[in-house]
């Protein structure tokens, strides 16, 4: 049986920051961080990618309020707004990946799956939203959202306010079977982008859409486990994770035990909102049974035994 | 073997004339519409779902051309639109589904892919494009567009100028086989949002997205064909196709022969973007060897034998 590999894209990857977010561009970085993961074929890997969805589901939460002042449509809570994303992105992947494999002459399915991901409603992050998502306001626009329920958080560079989030545990990953089996047939599978979309389980029963944003880094982990991958792949800007970064001591990291990188973790090494996730996600995927987490990138994927290795 | 069903669904049964599209209007009508699909497991069928996104996707393109004005987001071309609508609606039928389902005890997977829609470059309908899309504009703001290469059509109405797109026929559908496979294993699935991405293949073998609409019937039963389903069911607001609609004459169809309907298709007993491209999508999948198109009204499914029944 070959191996099985779950990459985690970056939302930043594949719409970098300082572009506007037109087609050509996201095209381009996706055609070219295919190119980088498709080299995991040739390392024997079947392969299910994750993806973040940062910049572009902040770009939707734009165009919705902009569509709200201007033609009255009703803005959607998060759990579209993630579905959006899944589709916009899920196809952009799906579609470079194709032409990627066609220019390698392999022969492949990609299937691009609709991702739901459940959250437990009485999770702590829902009494305390930290995630900002959406667009600055004024002090008057914010004052006349809080009726709808909203929270904010003051910019800390003084640009207004912006709306907050939780950013809930994710506990179950849907159709994850049906993704294992696909990739084990050989299919590239693409699921949970920008983290899965958040859902809860009613009292009643009943599943319903909420508004938060799960770490896509940790859904991704979680799904890596469930599917029970060889190897998780984090893809992000640097080579490798680094410890006393700009300072004379920093320092690369290469392959590294849960134990050591958690040590480095809890002496705050790693920056919130950034390397801190991924690291967590990394360590989390070994701790439930993974063999390695690798978080390093794109383009040093082909090369085994690059980048930084969390292992047991 | 169970009989395989695909069945087709307007956009406009999930988001209804008159209605703005807020999440509980259009959950409530998914799952409305779940709860009569889901009969169909009662009549021993697995199930495809297609569904159309005309009210959705309208709403998409405002979003973005206000995005665009209020913030500078790039408008996106037709493909990443629906793209993002099949993210949506995909994610609000699945979610329902798993609701009706489980209020029924039953257990299943529910599964919703991106589905891009192979469309030919040299399609006539390139080179007059027909179907209005987006938000009305006035000369001034036409004129200033049609330098980026679009096409208008005046409103009859008085409205100003609607931007017009090709409507291609679908040529081949994204990974049919793997529906097929997921179908026929019990799990729902639910595909070809919107007629699907519309993709054309460049002569240097590259997929690439195309600014048009594919009719979400035509491609629903050229899914319909390639799946060898045995049923094709097209859902609308009326229980059967009828002829001299209005007249003392009005008629309901019943059992018809592709002879028949095709002589009151010829003779224009059908509207144009009504009933008539759904008498055709229903006569093409007969033709080309299913056994029987059935259009009618949701709430009849669970009657076998009703509603207007294309055969052979």
């Amino acid at each position: 049986m070959k191996k099985l590999a779950v990459v985690a894209l970056g939302g930043n990857a594949l719409l970098k920051s300082g572009q506007k977010g037109t087609v050509s561009e996201q095209e381009e970085n996706i055609f070219a961080a295919c190119e980088d993961v498709a080299d995991l074929l040739d390392l024997g890997y079947d392969i299910v990618i994750a993806h973040g969805n940062g910049p572009q589901v902040g770009n939707v939460l734009l165009q919705h309020e902009a569509g709200f002042k201007e033609f009255g449509i009703p803005k959607q809570p998060m759990d579209i707004c993630v579905a959006e994303t899944q589709g916009s992105i899920g196809y952009m992947i799906e579609q470079q990946m194709r032409n990627v494999l066609s220019e390698r002459g392999v022969k492949k399915d990609i299937i691009a799956l609709i991702t739901q991901v459940l959250v437990d409603e009485d999770d702590t992050a829902f009494k305390n939203p930290t995630k900002p998502v959406g667009p600055y306001y004024t002090e008057e626009e914010k004052n006349k959202m809080n009726e709808q329920g909203w929270k904010f958080q003051e910019d800390p560079a003084g640009r207004g306010y912006r709306r907050v989030v939780a950013s809930p545990k994710p506990i179950d990953i849907s159709n994850w079977k049906v993704v294992e089996t696909l990739a084990r047939q050989g299919n590239i599978v693409i699921t949970v982008g920008g983290g899965g979309i958040p859902a809860i389980l009613k009292k009643n029963g009943k599943l319903e859409g909420i508004d938060a944003v799960i770490d896509k880094d940790l859904a991704s982990a979680k799904l890596a486990s469930n599917i029970n991958a060889d190897a998780f792949f984090i893809l992000t800007d640097v080579t490798n994770v680094m410890v006393n970064f700009n300072t004379p001591e920093q320092e690369k990291l290469g392959s590294i035990t849960i134990e050591e990188i958690s040590k480095h973790l809890a002496d705050g090494q790693f920056t919130e909102g950034s390397m801190a996730p991924k690291v967590r996600a990394g360590i989390q995927f070994v701790e439930n049974g993974g063999k390695e987490t690798v978080i390093t990138d794109a383009r040093l994927l082909k090369k085994e035994g690059s980048g930084t290795r969390i292992v047991k």
